[in-house]
């Protein structure tokens, strides 16, 4: 382990941080809230911390190899989860305790979207902006993480979008690759969002409210400036604008990296990830829709269409907004849309779940274990698009499965043992660990209510998630530490 | 397909059945009950179908291969359950309906013991004796398919079993392996349950009861010739003897075979397996025990000891037998008996679940995975006991898991399209498709309160965790049926 190195990214990464608290500062000048003190403090505390962890190892310029890059991608989240929540702690009214303040910062960060706020319309703006805020650092932090780091790390079959670097991975050096693609990537983002923002506003929206739900759109977070999410806008024009851009924050931003190097969209028809995530969100929306109509929940079509379209596509997506309140729909939506959830999204989008290329890849590996008790002389080829998948990675797909179910199952143990009951639970372990936001029962709301050891369980769960599970469980083998 | 083969064997497999309900005629005429008449119309009308398909094709004498193994497997269970309703759609009091029928008829031959019946106590004893009995040869049957057959068609990676056979099975023979084999695990099996039912008999049970208690555990089975379950005999010693005899019924039935032959137990604890087995069951008791003395939920020591130690073998090795309401038992417990239930009993056992052996085999796999992580260039093999085990069985193991997830949720899903809270459908489907037996919410007690189409799905999961999902999966699929 590169000690220093680390330090020294780490203080870097807080210093910059420390920025991000600017902006909500000018906010709450130009509204005149309550806000500025508790944002500049925050900015010059973080900055302080960030620079006392950068000064003694300023000139740590190693190479960082695979293990710091684990540790790195670990402490980015954690750190910024914690700190994010320091002005949070600072606001006198709300008054929000510690637990909450992370909570609400990770939750951010990792476009969880998960709340333990309530009343958010009547929150000084300075705060209502700095929660989108989160969620906007958040997704860049998570596409240069699935594009640029994951891939190299090898974490949970994503070696499959290795294909520039050819060889074993041991030591290969991280940072100069991270730089080029990361700069591309961020152009990417931040057009979508101004896009996004663009269209929310002359559709309606204020400036404040188009920018904050762009923000928390791009990067399928979910936070809302108000309670009562987009359905606060009462405007089917809003839903969809917002299903259009979650779609497009859902796939692979390297598909968007090709096709604004091509200007071409032919590629996303031939990816095969594209096709099933498109497809699923289809077929999720027919259902739900045809099940609403059936039983004439929403009333008649006008009412029920835009609806169903928007939390279909909002939860499986692992958005997590709502224009409605789809936790109380009837038969098996609710539960039926959660699971979509854990398909989620595209591999490398800001979406999360275990992703539809890894889902793809399980079905068409249980396909090949058909064909192979049939005949089991037989030679079959997992295949995305025409290329056969390497064994390592279909490997490493299982492994990311099972410790996904299995994680999942002991932390719905221990989520009891708090005394929730089963389906908030369920339902709140599987909100987070997808980083979809919304849960059922007693979280389908917020998850204000709920006790603080049980928050620290989900916050454990977001990161998970977030991580793909590997970068986070990694930490905790001996054989990660010893030399 | 040899059809005219299948037809012979499944004609001669009714005759045979038709004889099974000769004893529960004998219960009949020694306690003089109503049961006498529909149990000989049953055999005759049993063997006369069996007869009818049999005598055209009884020549028919060809060499089975695995497809036409995969077809009788399937065939033997369903055909069997659906003909073992019919006693119980012919008996006049209490009057059963076809499907009721052959649930419980089904639930007994998988040995999962969900039952719709209520008011056992006061059944006629040919009935009680009936049931007990479905259940007893369901774990024959069982025993035969897991160590003779499933290894033969290597279903869900149980060619782990397959030592015997060198080379690749396609087209191996069937037929001479099994006949030999069986006989020795019969004979078991028959000790096992003669122990049992002394023991029980010695412990102060009525013959009646020890014999139809000694059925239904040495086949996990579950049910029991009362309502109150093991709890009606109010017996801490039958319930020490019943936890022993499940946790011999729960191992390996190769290992008896082994014991049998050399005379000795000590490969019984050089045995991956069986220790992971004995251990995941030690671990549950002193959980469940702890959290019931802390939570004083069943008063002191004296009350909860047994009660503990019985719940957390009956459950986690999907025997599902009761002494006491644990569906009500505070915090995490009930859950995590159910989730228990998941990694089940050994292979070629009479238990449930998805087997420990592949659970073993997904924690060393998922542990591979890490150790990669953190050294992408170390080649890991994944051991059980001193033996490498083969990727391609690594592979099946991951496609039987996930397989198992993903028809747990659809099934779930359609429970709750039936109208089912989401507590009672996922309970229920756990404790079909793991063979359990009871589970929580609404079916907690029993299953007869639900409606009819839940009560097919239900079925579907029984005979999916049975046949170890893939060999009823590859029916569905259009390959299989490719000539
Ligand atoms: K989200
Ligand atoms: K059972």
């Amino acid at each position: 382990m590169h000690w220093s190195a680390v330090e020294r990214i780490l203080g870097l990464l807080l210093m910059l941080f420390s920025l991000t608290m600017l902006p909500p500062a000018v906010v709450a000048l130009i509204y005149g809230d309550p806000g500025l003190v508790p944002f500049l403090v925050s900015s010059l505390v973080i900055l302080f911390v960030g620079a006392l962890a950068w000064l003694p190892v300023r000139n740590a310029r190693h190479d960082l190899r695979t293990r710091d890059g684990f540790l790195i991608v670990v402490l980015f989240w954690t750190v910024l989860g914690i700190t994010g929540g320091l002005p949070l702690v600072l606001s006198q009214n709300p008054e929000i305790p510690w637990t909450d303040a992370v909570f609400e910062s990770l939750s951010g960060l990792t476009t969880t979207g998960s709340t333990v706020l309530t009343g958010i319309d009547d929150l000084p703006y300075s705060i209502r902006f700095y929660r989108q805020q989160l969620q906007w650092l958040g997704g860049m932090g998570i596409i240069v993480l699935a594009v640029a780091i994951l891939p190299m790390l090898g974490v949970g079959g994503m070696q499959l979008y290795r294909a520039e670097t050819p060889g074993p991975v041991k030591d290969a050096k991280l940072t100069p690759r991270i730089a080029g693609t990361a700069k591309a990537l961020w152009y990417i983002y931040l057009g979508l969002t101004i896009a996004c923002a663009t269209a929310y506003w002359l559709a309606g929206m204020t400036p404040f409210d188009a920018i904050g739900h762009a923000f928390s759109t791009v990067a399928i977070g979910g936070y809302s400036t108000y309670d009562g999410s987009i359905g606060h806008f009462d405007s089917p024009l809003i839903s969809m604008i917002c299903v259009v851009f979650m779609l497009i924050a859902g796939i692979n931003f390297a598909m968007h990296f090709t096709a604004w190097r091509s200007r071409s969209l032919r590629h996303y028809l031939q990816d095969t990830e594209t096709c099933w995530f498109l497809g699923i969100l289809a077929t999720l929306s027919a259902v739900t829709l045809i099940t609403l109509m059936a039983t004439s929940y929403l009333g008649g079509w006008g009412n029920t269409w835009h609806h169903a379209v928007f939390q279909a596509v909002s939860i499986a997506s692992t958005a997590g907004f709502t224009t409605t309140d789809f936790a109380a729909w009837p038969v098996f939506l609710p539960v039926m849309l959660l699971m979509a959830a854990f398909v989620g999204g595209c591999a490398m989008s800001t979406g999360g779940g275990i992703k539809v290329v890894r889902f793809v890849l399980l079905l068409k590996q249980g396909h090949r274990e058909i064909i192979r008790l049939i005949h089991p002389q037989a030679q079959v080829l997992v295949k995305m698009g025409r290329r056969a998948v390497d064994e390592r990675v279909i490997n490493a797909v299982w492994g990311f499965f099972a410790a996904y179910i299995a994680l999942f199952a002991l932390m719905m143990l221990a989520l009891m043992g708090t005394g929730l009951d089963q389906v908030t639970a369920f339902s709140a372990v599987a909100a987070t660990i997808t980083n979809l936001g919304p849960g059922l029962g007693q979280v389908s709301d917020h998850f204000g209510e709920i006790n603080a050891a049980a928050k620290w369980v989900l916050m454990f769960a977001m990161l998970l998630g977030r991580l793909e599970v590997f970068t986070l469980l990694v930490l905790f083998t001996p054989a990660f530490w010893r030399r």
